[in-house]
């Protein structure tokens, strides 16, 4: 494919106009005029802006079903009284419909990639295949009775999913292991967790000082952050996901820093459940990877990358009391490059010669961008998903025009709809 | 017209189901199912939920010409050497081209009233009249010479705002009084408007305490804070709309609260500008009205009402470590009811029969709606101005489908546009 006389981010964070040639899924030329050549289709004559295709690096896409679900109460009661008796009726199959349905929204805001932690990840793997959209799938292990590693379910799963699982798709899956949360399990269970994701060279996918509480019970607990409880089990040997990072300490962030662990940044999920703001400028100055990410739909409410963006670039010039902070160059990088080398996918997240074709593809004829002074701007502050005109992954176009291209939406939300309908009336 | 089998939200603040009909613009009945009779059109047929008409509550609608002009320079540079050098170029035919854009963005997002302070008025009033949506249109007045009210131009302009345009538009128009700001005029100055609004039964919209170097330098300048201040001038004797209000303290909060003042809340504004957050839930715990508005394009970057109401619902949360410190119903009562009431229109902003028939009609099939367990959750934190199915205001149906249906929005965006560029090419 290419896209002739577009608007692209280039390298340099910066809008050029020119010409994409994509050949076998890889960019093969960007700049003012490609080469003559057959690249297939041709895309062109309408005002556009490609933009490297967002990765929502912090998700449990199942929980679309949970949508909604069980709102207005305090969090612990939210969790514990809704959220998790919920979950347990929850079967392979609604994991699987819901997954399709969480993806094809993720798919009409631009994203191409997501990081997820949860359960039944073969259904959650079934739906990334047939979807065309990358990912990075885990199994979020918690010991609440503390059992051993080894005797539990979640890794058997873990195991499976390896096994089944771990470069399909032609590589669009990785295969994560992942430890839910340092107040969920205990030493021994991650030391060993952490040692089987350095036999497989594979990321680990955690929470971490998500909330004050969490953090401070982690400090009284073992005299340690939590970040520093998952250096000392040997979690950061190895690549990194740490999701939410609300309270990190100074010392926390130069650790993440020498250890190149990246932080999930999940702005709307840390606003609505009232765990604060996390501190991204200094993570940022401190040498930290800062990634975008929703967090599940139960706590967004929805999988809107555009608007993970928008507030990632608001919040914390607010904050700071600083309009410069965090620049909207930026702020793309941190949703698209910063989290394709989350997932360990380095060939990806940048629009020049020689990466993935990956993209999210914005019309920027829309009325709310008029007049159209800057186009950066634009696309930061004032665009929303339905600006999103085409999600393309690997060179192919996944969402085009309002429609999810490779697989029924519709019967993915009547399923979806149906089991979370049938679970809601089970429950009190 | 009647809307039949509807969600809607009740003065209760809370979703009811049933039937809204409308007679001569005006709610004459809601309920399960509304009486037999012609009410002309049947909307009907699909997921809808209705709301009280959004009322942006602070706006600049003519700087809809300068949406993303001159970004990236830290805030007073951006005035002194972009936005000013601009705003002196504009013409009475460019303020109403760019009030139309403007215009029909917000009618996009639900909006059916806004209140806009700037020059040209009678350009933003033929705009709002051929628009059919309504409006608070006030000339801000600057003492920048020290010199008297009666000798300014922007008095003469007022004056002539009211005479022609008070009360225009079967009322849809309301002429009111402005101050820009404390630290643009002088005491005398602000009296003597203040005496000239009271003359007129006339409300007032101010800037209030946006910046800590505004409200700081005022306290130096007066030894009385920014409402301290304009309390002293007697400003607060009639209807006042406060934009921003970041750093008001306790005392301003009790001052604003006991003289009935409303706080506009511009969360997007003050987060993108780096002036900070407002402290909207002390203000509503001292008892003061807040609503909430968009500010000008140039400081957002869109006039999105939906936005604000997400914003407003999270931001919160989020700064106090609270989930339930503003819930999705009061929010939606700060964007309707208390606009309304800052507007002085009494008989607006509730869903119930004896009020005026302005509403924001939100389709509730959109992909990230599924699955819908919660309709107000979904609402709030979900859903995007793409749902905006209809804007009706006084009976009618201004916005549907995706079209304005009073004007042409092809043509006001071209002329926006060319103005827009043609004043750009005029500067350095």
């Amino acid at each position: 494919m290419i896209f002739k006389d577009v608007y692209f981010l280039g390298s340099d964070n910066a809008v050029h106009r020119g010409d994409i040639a994509v050949r076998d899924g890889v960019i093969v030329y960007t700049g003012e005029r490609a080469p003559v050549g057959d690249y297939g289709e041709v895309i062109e004559g309408k005002p556009r802006l490609v933009l490297p295709g967002f990765v929502n690096a912090h998700c449990h896409v199942p929980m679309t079903l949970l949508r909604g679900y069980g709102e207005g109460l305090p969090l612990d009661r939210w969790l514990y009284e809704r959220i998790f008796p919920f979950e347990a009726e929850m079967t392979e199959e609604d994991v699987y419909w819901g997954s399709l349905v969480g993806i094809a929204e993720m798919l009409t805001s631009g994203v191409t990639s997501f990081t997820d932690m949860y359960s039944f990840c073969g259904s959650v793997c079934r739906a990334v295949e047939l979807s065309g959209i990358k990912a990075n799938v885990s199994r979020g292990l918690l010991s609440l009775d503390g059992g051993a590693l080894r005797d539990s379910q979640g890794f058997y799963e873990t195991e499976q999913l390896f096994a089944d699982w771990n470069g399909a798709a032609d590589g669009r899956i990785i295969a994560d292991a992942s430890i839910h949360a340092e107040y969920t399990s205990h030493p021994e269970f991650v030391r060993e967790l952490a040692g089987f994701a350095r036999s497989r060279d594979a990321g680990i996918h955690i929470h971490l000082s998500e909330t004050r509480k969490e953090h401070n019970e982690c400090v009284e607990r073992h005299n340690m952050t939590p970040t520093q409880y998952f250096e000392h089990c040997g979690v950061f040997e190895s690549r990194v996901t740490a999701a939410h990072c609300v309270h990190v300490t100074g010392e926390d962030m130069a650790l993440l820093a020498r250890h190149k662990a990246t932080a999930a940044h999940c702005p709307t999920s840390n606003l609505k459940l009232g765990s604060g703001i996390a501190p991204v400028p200094a993570m940022i100055k401190t040498g930290v990877a800062v990634a975008l990410g929703t967090d599940g739909a139960s706590s967004n409410n929805n999988l809107n990358m555009l608007e993970e963006i928008h507030l990632a670039a608001l919040i914390h010039s607010g904050v700071a009391e600083d309009s410069a902070i965090l620049p909207p160059g930026e702020t793309l990088q941190l949703a698209a490059r910063n989290g394709a080398l989350s997932q360990g996918r380095e060939n990806t997240g940048v629009i020049d010669a020689g990466y993935k074709a990956d993209f999210a593809v914005l019309s920027l004829d829309s009325l709310h961008l008029q007049p159209l002074h800057d186009i950066l701007t634009g696309a930061v502050y004032a665009a929303q998903s339905g600006d999103v005109e085409m999600t393309v992954v690997d060179g192919k176009i996944l969402y085009r025009d309002n429609r999810v291209q490779t697989f029924d939406v519709r019967e993915a939300v009547e399923k979806a709809t149906a089991a979370a309908h049938r679970i809601a009336r089970l429950l009190p």
